[in-house]
């Protein structure tokens, strides 16, 4: 048990506050050998930092990762791996304020009433800030699987911001890098432009829906019944700032089919068995069926907003709180590099457990 | 690291497939001096049981647990807690064909992809036969709950089968005992009987939506960043069988919501805060508020089918597969109380962490 | 966290009292394919099993295990093996007057305070009897261990009792089996007979110290810092019922050597590197150096004598204790199974998670 | 299952080489509202420094901790703490000829067998720098123990240097910091100091036993079966580099003796229960009993020698390694404060598991 580790044998322990002088990841249990830099981690950091466009929050941090212990010579030697990320862009202002009251909709209060005590600045632990640490650790969990699991491309991106959805017949996988909202589909995109502009005007903010597809996931990972690799999914995601649900495959949807319909009926193709669809998501019993795996999660809207809302302080007093600075209209947009970042890590992880018990033994092909 | 355990420090193991001779659970960490016997735990599982009404599987399994250890003059020592359920309506057939073929939509490919050897009989490890050990050790955490979060109610009920929702306007906490489908809406109940029989009589299935509410749970249970409440409970219903997405709260409708409508505004009671609204769920930065704890999780139609569907044998040729014997044509039904099961064993493992940390401090009145 | 289990990856939860209707063991995480039976595991039971001979308690327990889960048609599936033990022995008597004293040098006393209630039948959990369970499982761990480490040969064997050593000028493997101490010394065999008998004569116990060699364990097995080799045996080998002390190698010893004295010079030999001498018991820095492990563990005298020795009662009063019933004067001899199997199964363990983190590369050749 | 992480609930996971930039500790499930700052933990760090007299290794580090998260206005905030010590003496030299060779009875060669790579400065992760990060976890835990464990006193102290031990009729508590070998027998000191004199004059090294007293450690600590708490002692004093063994209370000695010796009788005093003596060491049945509890470990001499011994070289050939370079003569010296941390840490660990069961209920007193 540790309040702030994921992974079983891929081990990630996260530290560090918003304010405070660094943040980073204890990443234990990385295979040796393994070429790594801090240049091949940097990249994703970049693709999660903030003030990238004008739809992500105006913070100004570097982010840049620096590899303290277990790399030697440019390699992995399979002792723990510590990656430091300094906060630079602290800026020094009064908290006493908003140590005072709490913000709805946010952990101030459940901090309060759990520790007696919270860092106010920035959000303290429960900041977004903390998921730069998780985007490091990924970048050391796919340098890993690109000789673990060569043939593996994980990809992220949002299929849904307010109530707009984006239209699948127009998914372009070339598309995601090419707009601010990683949206596989450009019109949407333009749309979800406009619809951020006017809600940043009004002081307000959104929801989104992320998906994260893994192609190329062999056969076999994952196991029964509480090492299932869909629900290690769900409590990688659940545990992203702001995610208040988790589906796979056909997810919600799953409860309005029949089983004629949800049924993913299998033939021989050429190269094995295909299937005639993927309403599993890529998961059969908690284990990978070689088809793509495919996780969405519904982030809600943040609740730091220009706009007044009813609260009470510590005191005990009704107030209103308003939350200036600098925050980001809709928090769905850069927790995509963070939900691939989780993929990757419970994809390596459990890829580990798997070998603990099978060997290099990976079987795929049916017949 | 364990595959079949669930909990940090109310840990339980569960074992067993659904044709051996026995099923059930190991329950380490339970506190010592809590009155215990067979008969606290056995009305949980009756209420699982299959064959109770003609929408459940036909199979007539006692379902009679015994306590083989950890008890001692009716109280609990401490000590681990082993439950077992023998299996007695293990009917004696012919398993080579169905063990040369893979149901679509089901764990058989996979167990047989990862392990090389699955066991056949009535799904093996994977049938949902394995939940009546949660349900038996949920009647556990329910009995030392009692003492320990006095005022607590765990209650299950299903709010949408199919493409029918319950109406909310007709919700009844009272109704949900008093139907085949624990609906807390009366009508739609009656209107699911239709449903449910116009299926069967195809040889079709269909999938569910179940909600658990907690009411009753004190401020300040769960922890940050990677021990969440939310993330914990996620966890725990995406390892039932047949489930495909978790949510708490507004959950995936969070997505579709502003800041300023998501916001739970707060507000001094005359016992302390009040909430104007519920779409946190209960739980904020992963701790609870005091609020309700809402968990929903869709379940998806079985894939033991009489309809036949495609597939594969293993030795790699075509075939076609229809599932004959005694299957829930709406599993979601019956994983009500094992919902409700996953709940009581997570919040009782949540609260032996807090105390670990905190010690009897319960902190929730704020002011 | 568990306080009942051991093992990371092959992971064993123990359960039962002495004198409950049954204890055993679930062992979770081994690997499938593995032929296995009941027939397999009782050999190695029987030679733990009381009432062999004098030198033991002659208490009669069948000690037939039964195995409930994890095996199809004779071989592991990869789910959890559930192995039962019954207990048949369970003289009915009263215990009221057991449990309102407590043996000195016993767990009585801790039970009490910590829990505020303890099983006194026989010693309930805190009985040697538990160790039972672990020696099922190493019956397991063996099997596995005969495929996945084909060389691997592990006794245990006793090195002293009381104050009487062997010689080891007169060390032979094939005399363990010979005589009732596990002796590889025939003649300090014969020596332990008379000493022991004499003890016995006085309601008197005797400790011991138990050696438990592995041959053919290969070259880099355990892990830094946390999970080394030499610290995983030396927490299975405390938890084993009376023992107070374990070392590697020289032990002890070594803090009586120099380092010239200490150091095992290397050198080449025809199959690869060799070592002049093995004070290091065969662990480098945690992790095993293709030599000899070889762990010792001292066994103090079971505290449950005939002599009447001071004590108090539950409530408060001075008393005199005298424990009559069937106790092994030596508590030592019965432990050397336990030993080995507690050897196995952390070396299991350890295999496994060096799988997982190196696949199966095994490198033990030096240049 | 962390390969460099030790506790449950008070978790500490290590980090960082000997030679790299730092070293730290990350320590999650600290108790909130404690307050701390480096100041709390540098002195521990002083006591471990090297370069404090002449028998220890000349090397010059500061070690002086920063604390980069989890402490907010001097208090820890119950997230998780991250302690960095920067490495400073790490001398610019060619590693070359030292990466090809193995020390006799030293890691390295295990290192390359398990993972074909290891970082040759400064022993890299082998080197007992590594417990730097324990005494500054220690720091925390003497800190938090200081309120939840209030009377406890945490000593270590040598009682064996190569064959020469203390007399224990001269043994003063007083005199453990008086001299330079943390001996309780000043007298024992100074014939230490010659003989370590003549040891370094030669290119040689030596042994040590060392000793941990934890007085004012309340009963009912611990847990039966794996979780004993001598168990958790003994793995974790044999983390410490260069520990042979580990025996608790009379340990090894226990072996020679006889039941009705061996027994610690029982008898009331004026505050409840005394004991006649202390041969289980403060520990029965896995679970403290409220007498002082003492574990003594066995160190070996290093490894790093002027005295040249036979080896062999990365390339299979054969070769003599003579060590230069800065090296503790007798390692043991310096683990007196660092088995004094692992004791904290232990204790801390075992009491926060006590509390998650047991809520904070203690009894000591019987009757």
């Amino acid at each position: 048990m540790s309040f702030n580790s994921f992974g079983h044998l891929f081990r990630v322990t996260t530290w560090g506050e918003s304010h405070g002088p660094a943040l980073g990841a204890t990443v234990d249990g990385c295979p040796p050998g393994i070429a790594l830099s801090a240049g091949d981690i940097q990249p994703w950091l970049d693709r999660r930092k903030p003030g990238q466009n004008r739809f992500t929050t105006q913070r100004r941090e570097a982010d840049e990762v620096e590899i303290l212990s277990g790399v030697y010579e440019g390699k992995t030697t399979g002792t723990p791996i510590q990656l430091m990320i300094r906060n630079t862009d602290q800026r020094s202002k009064d908290y006493s304020e908003i140590s005072k009251t709490f913000r709805p909709g946010h952990a101030d209060i459940t901090y309060h009433q759990k520790y007696g005590i919270r860092d106010p600045r920035g959000g303290g632990r429960s900041s977004a800030r903390e998921t730069a640490a998780r985007v490091a650790a990924g970048g050391i969990a796919r340098r890993v699987l690109a000789q673990l699991m060569p043939g593996l491309r994980v990809t992220g991106y949002m299929v849904q911001m307010g109530p707009r959805l984006i239209d699948r017949s127009r998914f372009e996988w070339d598309s995601i890098d090419d707009n601010p909202f990683w949206s596989p589909d450009a019109e949407t995109a333009g749309l979800w432009a406009d619809d951020l502009d006017a809600l940043r005007k009004t002081g307000n903010s959104v929801g989104a829906v992320i998906e994260v597809t893994a192609r190329g996931v062999p056969a076999g990972i994952g196991a029964p019944v509480y090492a299932k690799l869909d629900s290690e999914l769900a409590a990688a995601m659940m545990t992203i700032n702001a995610v208040k649900g988790v589906e796979i495959g056909a997810g919600f949807g799953a409860a309005a089919l029949t089983g004629v319909e949800n049924a993913d009926e299998i033939s021989m193709g050429e190269d094995g068995q295909v299937y005639g669809s993927n309403h599993a998501g890529g998961v059969l019993g908690g284990i990978s069926s070689g088809q793509d795996v495919v996780v969405r999660f519904a982030v809600k809207p943040t609740s730091s907003i220009l706009t007044p809302r009813g609260s009470v302080t510590v005191d005990g007093e009704n107030t209103e709180v308003v939350t200036k600075g600098r925050h980001d209209p809709c928090v769905g947009i850069r927790a995509v590099p963070v939900g691939e970042a989780m993929m990757v890590c419970v994809l390596l992880d459990q890829l580990l457990l798997h070998r603990a018990q099978m060997g290099d033994t990976v079987r795929g092909h049916i017949g």
